[in-house]
């Protein structure tokens, strides 16, 4: 089965945040997402900001191109205010040509 | 802690296919799966449909050629009729024997 | 984008387990974590238990090091006596300095 290697991009952010990030998402280049509730509990070293609450875990499998504009648009406008997790990781895609 | 490598493989596709898939996956060889809920939204270039709603987001631990078969069952049973996406990752597994 | 390479744990396991197991990973240096409900179902061929029923998924993002203490620990207090799943992944991380 040949699968297209891509990238998978996961979020994980306040969940009032959604209704921000989702058309955001679009505009940087995502062709669909998925979303999943969570609960998250971090404490960041920098902000000393305890985060407990609801989340949404947000999923985009995308080009290396698309990954890279979403990472940076969540650096440069929710990690100094916001907790927010972004991170990326390698995936083979079925059909992954409609990704692009 | 020794891991075991093997395949992580993700499907996402509407929840009225969960009853279905389930036990095709267990035909294709699946020890076991984790199931979350999911909403999904994505548009597809080659049908133009768009598909938001309710989803099952399902993970299947298993080895490489058990995700071959399933990865190729997705793309020739649900990819031309269904909104669904379908990737593998690599993963380090604790016990990963049992999965074989 | 400038990403930290860390590891991503995922653990699965029976709901009931959550109170115990979140102070736990605090303990081995986890500095937070993300939590999903889940359904699972998986025949172990060690134990012949089955095990169907509401569980979480439980993501920790940290060091390798924090990584191998999770999953010595899942294998010495857990794997005995309950169903669980436990796997490691490679991740690139935004900010991944405060998960050090």
């Amino acid at each position: 089965m040949r699968t297209v290697p891509l990238k998978l991009v996961t979020l994980v952010a306040e969940t009032v945040l959604e209704a921000q990030l989702v058309p955001e998402l679009r505009e940087l280049g995502a062709r669909g997402y998925t979303i999943t509730p969570a609960r998250g509990d971090g404490s960041s070293g920098v902000h000393a900001i305890d985060w407990e609450g609801q989340s949404v875990r947000i999923e985009v499998i995308c080009t290396p191109e698309v990954a890279e504009r979403i990472l940076e648009h969540m650096w440069s406008e929710y990690f100094e205010h916001y907790q927010a997790i972004a991170y990326v990781q390698d995936v083979g895609v079925v059909r992954g040509e409609k990704y692009g």
